[in-house]
């Protein structure tokens, strides 16, 4: 059986096709064109089937990550695509023209599958918290992805953290993880210690993490403040989600993951200081499949979804 | 079939007979005696059995709750009885002689499952929130008690809230849950702003939750600002959660919970004005079983585990 990993982003599909014991046998992209996506996403699939001469017979089905609020295959809101409350999963099976299991979740959480599924560890809870612009994740507990009552569970860049600097979220609240260790975070922290130290960061729309990581390591002492303020608002997060999840791994993806065993270093160290002591051999790891998580881990549910199936289906 | 559902507290064991539609045949308590409580639980259901003509046949099997940390059976960390890494389901079994199905969880946990199974709405996942003493809490996804790694998860307690305060919690850290929302919490609020009103209060050991709140609704000042402090602090903490595990709906229980809808109004407008608003929905409620929620809880789930292993035992 041939089973399809899609990851919808903002600017291109990604497209991955898997072999039953999850071995990829090609992946591509395609422009992501927000007016006829799905329609796209079939005729790409039909013309890889042509090209491999695999019969729809032969296909197991379809796991879709989409970048917005999910339930039960319904597209609540997609703000990148225009999307609010589509039926994703009964549009793509139209744009198709055959039926076949369609799983439709959350990017991130299709992602936090994909490193938990594929690390080298067993993992049946895992917490995937992933640093870019803003902040996402995933959790999956008991194997499973937790989608949540309206699809926002594993929103991870909304844990209140802390009220002490006063940073408002895009939300509308105060203290959002992501005020502090997004990049926006960090380019809010600059702000409010740029007056305090001399540097040589300069805070406009294009200062990265990378600018912000790099000139710590060189010892810069705004950058250095700022980092190690991102990492304590991280750590709190992670020491709370010790003792709500209490899961079996932290995965660390995103851009900021980039700084390796700079960035792990640091929150390992920060986490074992702020977490209760019982949960202080948590393992933090960082993420290994990084743009490809998104259809690795639509690729590995389908096929826990699968087994699930047949295991019940048979009772 | 007939199933005991067992909650184990620091002076007294509650232990339930329970028909397999959930409906109780009888409760009582027993006196909890740390170095033969297992031994006098088994005396108990044996002199219950003998008394009710109940055969060992009928016994579909056990839920055990006790106020510490276990996983796998395990008690791994049980103060208030002095129990370590002590292995229940074993030592339960050898006390009453003969075997049956044996599930020993965290009593939070157990109180968790009865609140959400015996709530009026079916609810898959729920949080259950305790503010006695100390903060509690367990959580439901799926319909499974979520254990955690090391079993800690429900912990809520020692969710970090704020560092505003400074308030150094029992675990160690800095800004636990605990640390403003449980009596102990409320008594380091009135310490805190004792200075800046007027009060009745008289901070001393025997102070209460109760004794608060009766004087914040007659409109102590200092009484007011504590409690709102309190309700400030549980309400980021159900904020955070919302977006973590985004349950069907919050349950708030422990001795706070008796004063109803004056607690219930101030935390659900305070949950509002916090979260973000897509979770704004989430409905809190107050916890109903009380003292019994535990055992029914303890029944549940034996129930709920009964019907898995039919189901996947006959695959």
């Amino acid at each position: 059986m041939i089973l399809f990993g899609i990851d919808i982003g903002g600017t291109t599909v990604k497209i991955g096709a898997f072999k039953e014991d999850r071995t990829l046998i090609e992946k591509w992209e395609i422009p992501t064109k927000s007016n006829s996506v799905l329609e796209d996403i079939s005729q790409a699939i039909h013309t890889f089937l042509q090209k491999e001469s695999i019969s729809i017979e032969e296909i197991y089905g379809f796991g879709i990550g989409i970048p917005g609020i999910v339930k039960d295959g319904i597209a609540v809101s997609c703000v990148n695509l225009g999307w609010q409350n589509r039926n994703i999963k009964q549009e793509f099976e139209k744009a198709l023209g055959f039926q076949k299991p369609i799983i439709v979740l959350n990017d991130a959480n299709m992602a936090a599958y994909g490193e938990a599924a594929f690390c080298d560890l067993k993992l049946a809870s895992a917490i995937f918290i992933t640093l870019g612009t803003g902040v996402g994740g995933g959790i999956i507990v008991h194997n499973q992805i937790l989608e949540g009552t309206m699809g926002l569970a594993g929103e991870l860049g909304h844990i209140l953290i802390d009220s002490t600097y006063n940073f408002q979220c895009s939300c509308g609240a105060i203290g959002c993880l992501e005020t502090l260790a997004s990049t926006k975070g960090m380019r809010n922290l600059v702000q409010f210690y740029q007056k305090k130290y001399s540097t040589r960061l300069i805070l406009n729309e294009s200062l990265t993490t990378k600018d912000i990581i790099d000139a710590a390591k060189e010892g810069d002492p705004l950058a250095h403040q700022v980092f190690e303020e991102a990492m304590n608002a991280l750590a709190r997060a992670l020491a709370s989600l010790s003792v709500i999840i209490n899961p079996d791994a932290f995965i660390i993806g995103g851009g900021i993951s980039n700084a390796k065993d700079f960035l792990l270093n640091t929150i390992t160290k920060k986490y074992k200081e702020v977490c209760i002591k019982q949960a202080q051999d948590i393992p933090i790891y960082l993420a290994k499949l990084k743009n490809d998580a998104g259809i690795f881990g639509a690729c590995a549910y389908l096929i826990q979804k699968k087994f699930e199936v047949e295991r019940n289906g048979k009772c």
